[in-house]
């Protein structure tokens, strides 16, 4: 009896020993950082001081949102999920509420978020009544076997997982019909830019990203940019870095952007500055657009072959800045 | 005025030496590898001896097709598209008639090419009245600045392009019928694949890839695979190899299959079949799907998982052969 008492006593221990690490969390590690955009482009810098101080405050705005989950210990998924809603609802960004028009005077929205745990992921692309694309963009992560879901499916899957639903006319707003209007008469490309997103690795070393945009001023309907994709707009991976990007879609899904940061990381070894370097100044033309990064030590990037890209970075070790020029 | 003219002749024939090559193409180099798939999945090796000749005939046809363009010193990218147009024209194949239905009964297809000597990119996703959706996908690359374009918007295009426009009743058959019926009653995901692909390099040492597919039996609407996205389904690039994808999509999206292979050979200095077998084996879980590839040497690989891959190559060694299973 003694002896089948220690022997059921040794089990328990080798079995706490075995399997408790794997069933309980990681214990926090106290550190986070979390790196935002707002679009690059080019800005003027001579805009009224007031636009400035709008830009600034979203920015930092934003950022807090974000910096307060990861501080409190809450994941990096939420945190970038959270951050991105707020771009979506303020007017000034081009995502969400205040998207720019396509050809016909509508917005169509795109939105994408990756877990670097697992690498699961979730998009949505061409969605016209969907108020925070990016949490569709979860809801398709974390409750559909799918990665993307487009057009009216995608609307249909957000009204069964009962996402707030809004009238297409409440993402217009005057001032992005000026551009369009501008756009058709002159047929010049808006540099404003103003895709939103961010990315943030959480206190337990998981790196998260999401991306979200109304797209190019004037574009064809059904138009696909980087953004609602996986490897090219968004991406995340435990072993490598996070990634949102921001630019001239068409070239970034060409070059594989986000992926490819990662995959220089883990195949050439090379350090996440570099790796961004690598892609931003190398690979793509000049004017065409930035990338904002955290890779697995903590360390971040926010890169631009732009004159302009609103940003902002926050760790716990303190770092805490927005920006909009070099 | 005899040292002027000495002169201008000198300058002539260093301009020629200079220039002419890049302006006239390279002499073709009597070499091409062609390969294609008819989608990975489980068929069963019992099933009726004409069904297997019916699907060995369709290869060989679609094989003979891209075989002939290449031999007459036509480029990669006719004969990717050419193929994928047999496959999309033929019952058999999901991919344009006779492509699986959705859970409404319907049939949205994808589709895309990519052109590997200037990355240039094309492709369209949930198309319904489009008769061959690589055809317009190729239309996207070569006359829009976009690589992208999904539903209504693809569909408008194509008809301003003056593509094959069909009744959506058109794909569909009462086979692929049935298997919905069965996919509903036993929500049993149909294994037949059926997803098509071809991958090409030319005389010139072009490589191009195609692909194109109705995606997945009983599909929610608007769910996107890895066929229409450039990187995950289809990549190519003449400086690594040419890569098309079947099996399911959504890891094949979160696991960059086809960019990845390139970029083990760029960066791992990796041959086509190591990395091909990195991606197939040792990344993705078995059963889950297979590609087919060339590279720049004219080396191809026809790697799967799953137990059956309907698949074929042809190359100017004389090598030509159609296979089903192992």
């Amino acid at each position: 009896m003694k002896i089948l008492t220690k022997k059921i006593c040794l089990f328990l221990i080798f079995f706490l020993i075995l399997f408790l690490p794997g069933v309980y969390p990681q214990q926090p590690n106290g550190k986070y950082t979390i790196v935002i955009h707002g679009g690059a482009g080019e800005l003027d810098p001579n805009m009224p001081e007031e636009t400035k101080s709008a830009y600034l405050n979203s920015l930092s705005a934003a950022l807090n949102i974000g910096k307060k989950i990861l501080e409190n210990g809450g994941s990096s998924l939420d945190a970038v999920e959270q951050v991105v809603r707020y771009f979506e609802d303020d007017s000034l960004f081009n995502a969400g509420k205040g998207a720019v028009f396509t050809s016909e005077g509508k917005c169509e929205l795109d939105a994408s978020i990756m877990n670097g745990k697992d690498l699961s992921s979730g998009a949505v692309t061409g969605v016209t009544i969907i108020k925070n694309p990016i949490s569709l963009a979860r809801l398709v992560m974390d409750k559909t076997p799918h990665v993307l879901f487009a057009g009216r499916g995608a609307e249909e899957l957000g009204k069964k997982f009962g996402v707030d639903i809004v009238d297409p006319s409440y993402f217009l707003t005057s001032q992005r019909r000026e551009q369009l209007k501008k756009y058709m008469k002159e047929k010049e490309i808006n540099k404003d830019g103003n895709t939103v997103g961010c990315v943030a690795i959480d206190q337990y070393g998981n790196i998260a990203a999401s991306t979200s945009t109304g797209g190019l001023t004037g574009k064809m309907p059904g138009r696909v940019g980087d953004s609602p994709l996986i490897n090219a707009g968004t991406y995340a991976n435990n072993n490598t870095c996070g990634v949102s990007a921001t630019g001239q879609g068409e070239l970034f899904i060409r070059n594989t952007v986000s992926f490819n940061i990662s995959a220089l990381i883990e195949y050439k070894n090379m350090t996440l500055d570099n790796a961004a370097n690598e892609m931003i100044f190398n690979r793509l033309p000049e004017g065409s657009g930035g990338i904002i990064a955290v890779d697995k030590n903590y360390n971040y990037t926010l890169m631009f072959n732009t004159s302009s890209m609103l940003r902002g970075a926050a760790t716990s070790d303190g770092i805490m800045e927005v920006k909009i020029w070099k």
